[in-house]
């Protein structure tokens, strides 16, 4: 019953989420709203997607903003762990960079379903949970800017505007859980693996690798 | 009343649609679908938002539905036009790149309420329909294509993955519509430049603009 990008199990992005009663209600929430909208879901049918009744959403859940939020959290929480943990690897610039993007891919990639809900319902937070997830997603922005920026001051990196350039980059990333089909013709690596390609044209990596001179 | 991308009078998108009223009322689809989401969205909704009764709206369309598949079907008209306009014009392989990524990146960022309903509603449409509107995409798809696999092939360009570069090209103009602000510091024009620079540099068009050997 519980579907949302088949990894609804403790292994996939909701394992934290406990019990399982809770981490049920929160997969069957993510399939519901990338199905129907999160306006047009009620409490009730996530209640009965996951084979429970209203009630004992609420012992859970007290409003479906709540479960958006928590959503929304995880999402974008893990979203920046795997940009964090490629930034923080040691290599160049254009390594870093590389690895970053192929991992923020292949999470949008896998995580289409969560990751489209994460993406498209911003609006229906609250105002102090909206803030909230501003604030990680500024901190995801942070983590390529800084990337770019080294390879800039390096030398690596051919950047003229690197706040414009970090946006494009995240952007073109994000909107993969767009038009990721998993039925399609290429694989999550396989995308993650272009568009390193991609990113690291746009900031004109030297063909040698070499850091040059500023 | 009606504010779909402030371009509601005759010669916005919608200037085709006529009579008025019907203008009307698809304008104020657009807003609505924008605003709760296709499904969350009534047609007395959308007739109160255009200040008319539900019966009124019967009489230009039958169904919320055919609401949709008439912004979907005037919305990716346009943008297709926008591309062919930029890809039929003399010059080069990069300067029609360039032309066509600043005039679809421009149309995303002026019109993003539109463009977020027509790229994030289209499994709400009806299966005869969405064959239609898939067959404009692959035709906007294959537009930059062309450019692209010309560039390649007179030595402009140097592409490893035609079809994906021209995925990774629409997809991030494509986004434009979900993170533009009419608010935010970049202009429309201004992003369809810093967008141009960008995709020149995943082509690798030569610093000096010159065709090269093969």
């Amino acid at each position: 019953m519980s579907t949302a990008d088949d990894t609804s199990g403790e292994d996939g992005p909701w394992g934290e989420v406990t019990p399982e009663a809770a981490r049920r209600l929160l997969v069957a929430a993510v399939d519901a709203f990338a199905e129907r909208g999160y306006h047009a879901t009620t409490t009730r049918d996530i209640a009965g997607r996951a084979g429970m009744s209203p009630a004992a959403l609420y012992i859970h859940y007290k409003t479906k903003e709540e479960l958006l939020h928590r959503i929304s959290k995880i999402g974008h929480e893990r979203a920046l762990h795997v940009l964090e943990a490629e930034a923080d690897r040691d290599g160049t610039a254009a390594e870093r960079l590389a690895g970053a993007v192929r991992s923020f891919v292949r999470w949008h990639a896998e995580r289409h379903t969560t990751a489209r809900v994460v993406q498209y319902e911003l609006g229906a937070l609250g105002d102090e949970h909206r803030t909230e997830i501003v604030a990680l997603r500024r901190r995801s922005d942070a983590v390529v800017r800084r990337i770019i920026g080294e390879g800039v001051r390096n030398g690596e990196f051919d950047v003229p505007d690197v706040a414009g350039t970090t946006l494009a980059v995240l952007s073109l990333c994000i909107d993969v859980a767009r038009w990721f089909d998993a039925q399609g013709s290429r694989t999550p690596d396989e995308v993650g693996d272009l568009y390193a390609d991609l990113v690291q044209r746009m900031v004109k990596v030297r063909a040698d690798g070499s850091a040059g001179p500023r």
